[in-house]
């Protein structure tokens, strides 16, 4: 192959590239993961290497210092490659927050509320483990090995469609004589059928293991659930390594559509394939015994993991390929469980509306009330669903990922050392960090709070401007102000963690949008927020967000606190329900069919709203009745 | 590889085997068909081949002539390789009857009265190309492809359950798009879902075949049949290449434990492929055009056409893997057909009951019928099945391929030359050929015929030995007599025709076995011939077989003649009105369930029976009253 190579210090890694290939993606293609952010546009300068040898040619970014130039610095996003590099991954940059530390993974737990789909009913996992004592054939009774089992397994699950593929077949004769025909027959639903998809010598039905995956744009949670006790075990996350070719899910698109879906593909089932070896090791236990990886999504995120073009989701009229595969083995795209394991990717309603929201509305069961409910999901894009038993419609807003910490300069994850809380202490701002670490960055939800905050201390006005003379922590930089919520010396990191007024406004246009998005649905559907009885805020923010400070912000309108519920992660928790129910499986699919989607891109009064929206919290501040107070001490700009 | 190499000539092939490789075994492997019918046991003598060059070994057979010897002729099943060979394959060993010539192709046909299920019942073919003109996506109505896809072909066959493989969701933005959403969907039925096999631009649905294929033990027939007009288009037939290993299953079964189960497969996958390829060439159709495989045949055949193990099935219980394999890609065994292709290989009763039994119930409709039914499908294994709409009940014989033509020195399938009819013409025998034909051996219906007309003629006894003096025809060569049917000048391969006592014997020996299961079978259910109200003889004769002749030599008892009827091969019958209708697959299922398999070898009367039943007709000849004539010429030895 003509081209380049380039070593990776202190990785000892080497590539070979093709001429023209960024910096970045030959990174990505060596296997390490860095810590950028923005997509490789140059914006959030985390992507910073120092070529050792090799020419990194002429252009710098200004995201560099003069100092860091003269070191050899380059920002890995904008350098292509036309010459053999050895380049060197500063610490910084590498992989810092690509995984989660283990003692931040019951963040990601949601706890065991939530297997009882309703009192009184068994459990059906997606696939079950059949300890079957079968008798030993005799002249009197010579049928097949095969309907021996099949006969065995139709009594005990109480169905008569059963397959079994040629290989399980053609194991049987050894595994029953070897056995003294004692088996376990793992058996798999497949849609209206049922597969053997393994038959063992003796009982091993005790170790029989599934994997719910939420596969957000920015992040990516695992939970490793064990099909006989009904519980958690464990779970871990990582950022999406696809955040490569984009923040957003249109960046990836473009970047599928010009470099190949499975591209992205491979991306996104590698993080996968770490997460669950991440949860095996943890645990003890084999992937063999990892039957099921149950998967939701946004559909842009679906058709990534199942390997299938996106280009007509991206244009109008924005049509998907499929919202609802059939199940199918895991190995079909590279997912590395037991052989034979199978992979349900959940369903969903359309290319902006995705299985994470049907599991979502799954968990919050507002398609079984008789009240009228509202669910925000609150990820890189914004869903939103109203409804109740009778009817659903839903959208989304394209929020990007400011709310989950991952678009700031000094955002990050929910782990340990993250500002998660900010309050207002003697007027000055104090902050609260995840674990009680010393701080590193600010997640989503002490973003939320921060900019709450600033508001109210009158610090930002509601155009989200630095107010001069408000602290003595605001400064300002090349005209753009910032506020310095932990200095030099406090952070772990040996860095100041601040939030800039860019920062700000990328919170205010996401909330915007969402909050937009509600309006246009409640008043195509003639209604007010008044008539909504729950509202569910949902979203991946680990265990905490503050109700307060996202009506502060106006997220969400300023009703009874009561009728607000913050239900963390709905699609994690919708999919190991559908886990672990057949009825929940067949909800999910009569969801899908009965909500409808209203895509907001066709309704012509939507910048309009957004427009409005775009104050902390609104123009129309009486939506707002908590946000007078903040009214009092700010003037719009 | 160690070893030796094997040139083949005239056909100029190479190959290396394993020392001590039968010579037979390299043939096989080199893909040479030869004639040889005795399944490397050295019997037939038709494996000859000259070494030309290399060490042929000191032992010689019987088999072989002096002259033949010194020019360098050797049996190839009995030639060990020991020495790098060059073998020349003479003319009349090679392949002569492997192929069934295109001519006579005709008598493997069944008719079209086989297809009305019922009058009024819609065809619904295993697999179905439906066209659909969808609608376009607009914003209003921007479903998924896939659901759009699936929604239309669910109000099309009315069904839910309809399942999608990855590639073909994959495939639907460039199909659908491209054609203008006018596409043809080919739709295959997996048990109780459908699966979308195909999606095609445009109106394909005028192409769309199925193969139907009777597997068995001694020939191959393949059908290829018209899904849109229920009709056949052709029918092909070849010798089963297994036979190398063995005339009958058992040796086949040793076989395929010694040399591993693939070895067989390959060699019947290889001969249906071959089929199909001629079927296709022949009839301007392309592979991509056949959709489907449908495969009946004895439970044996069916596991190696699986690749299954058959062990179980040769010991005692008798346990076949599987008598009712899941519909599964045809490419998963190596047919090759439409790339995503079906095979659907029918359900059999049990390990000595096969498929091929089913489709004959199902085809004659014994299972649907008030008046009681006794169906005898001859074949290398003789199949009786006796029941009416109540009940069924089973077992199998084994015959031997004598009746089928393929044991006797001068035997050969029912093609073009072949001695088809005999009868007495002035005290002398007079044939009659295939085709009106220069003879050149007897197929099945011609030594049926023959034995009976010997045993009229008072030429053999009721024993079938040869009576000296009775004919001039009558030779005794090594103790063994022969009548010479026809004489060398006579016969189309120069050489004379004949029947020997040894192949008498094998004739009575099968029917003998036949008949003994009926009258054990009738025995047990407390029953006599003359309460079976129909008499269905089956068999792979093409389109003749004398039923008087039968009755002479006691194959069927001696009965009205209108309650005998000869039905042909009922196996392909059977299963091509499986492959159209799903009434009949259901049906299939339900006679698989409810047909009694009663096990001869447990039964220790039978070989009592038998030993009665090896006189031509019977011992008992109040049983076959037409028999008294020949009673009178011929005493018992």
């Amino acid at each position: 192959m003509p081209g380049f190579t380039v070593d990776f210090l202190p990785q000892n890694r080497r590539i070979r590239v093709e001429p023209g290939t960024t910096l970045l993606e030959a990174t990505s293609m060596a296997n390490i993961t860095l810590n950028n952010l923005c997509g490789g546009d140059g914006i959030c300068g985390r992507c910073k290497m120092i070529v050792r040898q090799g020419d990194a040619g002429r252009s710098v970014s200004a995201k560099l210092t003069r100092e860091e130039i003269q070191k050899g610095y380059v920002l890995a996003c904008q350098l292509q490659i036309y010459d053999d590099l050895v380049v060197e991954v500063p610490e910084e940059t590498f992989a810092r927050e690509k995984l989660i530390a283990d003692e931040d993974a019951e963040r990601f737990e949601s706890g065991d509320r939530e297997f009882e789909l309703r009192p009184g009913v068994e459990p059906t996992p997606v696939v079950r483990k059949l300890f079957l004592e079968l008798d030993p054939p005799t002249l009197a009774d010579n049928s097949a090995d095969h309907q021996r089992l099949v006969d065995a397994v139709r009594r005990r699950i109480g169905t008569s469609s059963v397959q079994t593929g040629l290989k399980i077949v053609a194991s049987l004769h050894d595994v029953l004589r070897d056995s003294g025909y004692r088996v376990t027959a793992t058996i798999g639903e497949r849609s209206n059928t049922y597969e053997i998809m393994n038959v063992e010598p003796g009982d091993t039905t005790e170790r029989n293991y599934m994997v719910v995956v939420d596969i957000g744009t920015t992040t990516i949670v695992a939970h490793l659930v064990d099909a006989n006790a009904v519980g958690t075990v464990d779970a871990k996350a990582c950022f999406n390594s696809g955040a490569v070719y984009g923040r957003e899910v249109t960046g990836r698109m473009m970047a599928a559509e010009k470099r190949g879906i499975h591209k992205l593909q491979a991306l996104l089932v590698t993080d996968i394939n770490q997460l669950i070896v991440r949860l095996v090791e943890g645990n003890g236990i084999s992937l063999r015994d990892i039957t099921v990886v149950v998967c939701a999504g946004n559909t842009v995120m679906s058709h990534f993991l199942l390997g299938l073009p996106t280009e007509s989701i991206r244009r109008a009229p924005y049509v998907p390929l499929t919202v609802e595969p059939s199940p199918f083995r895991a190995v079909e795209v590279g997912i590395e469980i037991n052989p034979r394991g199978l992979l349900y990717s959940l369903p969903g309603i359309s290319g902006w509306v995705g299985s994470d929201i049907t599991a979502g509305i799954l968990a919050t069961r507002i398609n079984e009330s008789g009240e009228l409910s509202l669910l925000i999901d609150i990820g890189t894009n914004g869903e939103i669903v109203i409804g109740n038993r009778e009817w659903l419609i839903s959208a989304s807003a394209s929020a990007g990922p400011a709310l989950e910490g991952a678009s700031e300069q000094c955002g990050m994850r929910a782990e340990g050392g993250a500002i998660e809380r900010v309050s207002v202490v003697d007027g000055d701002l104090a902050y609260q960090t995840i674990g009680d670490k010393p701080p590193k960055g600010i997640c989503g939800s002490g973003i939320i709070d921060l900019v709450a905050k600033l508001l109210e201390a009158g610090i930002i006005n509601r155009s989200g401007m630095m107010q001069n003379g408000s602290s003595d922590r605001v400064e300002r930089i090349d005209g753009i102000g910032r506020y310095v919520l932990v200095r030099k010396e406090e952070s772990r990191i040996r860095k100041e963690i601040f939030i800039t007024e860019t920062d700000i406004e990328n919170v205010i246009t996401a909330k915007a949008a969402i909050f937009a998005a509600m309006r246009i649905l409640l008043e195509r559907l003639d209604m007010e927020f008044a008539d909504i009885d729950h509202f569910y805020l949902a979203g991946s923010f680990g265990s905490y967000l503050d109700i307060e400070s996202a009506t502060a912000i106006g997220l969400i309108p300023n009703v009874d606190r009561e009728r607000i519920e913050f239900v963390g992660n709905t699609s994690v928790w919708g999919a190991k329900i559908a886990a672990f129910y057949r009825e929940a499986r067949n909800e999910l699919d009569r969801i899908r069919r009965d909500t409808t989607y209203y895509d907001l891109m066709g309704a012509a009064d939507y910048v309009e709203e957004f427009q409005k929206a775009m104050f902390l919290p609104h123009t129309d501040i009486e939506l707002f009745t908590g946000a007078e107070r903040t009214e009092r001490i700010i003037h719009v700009d």
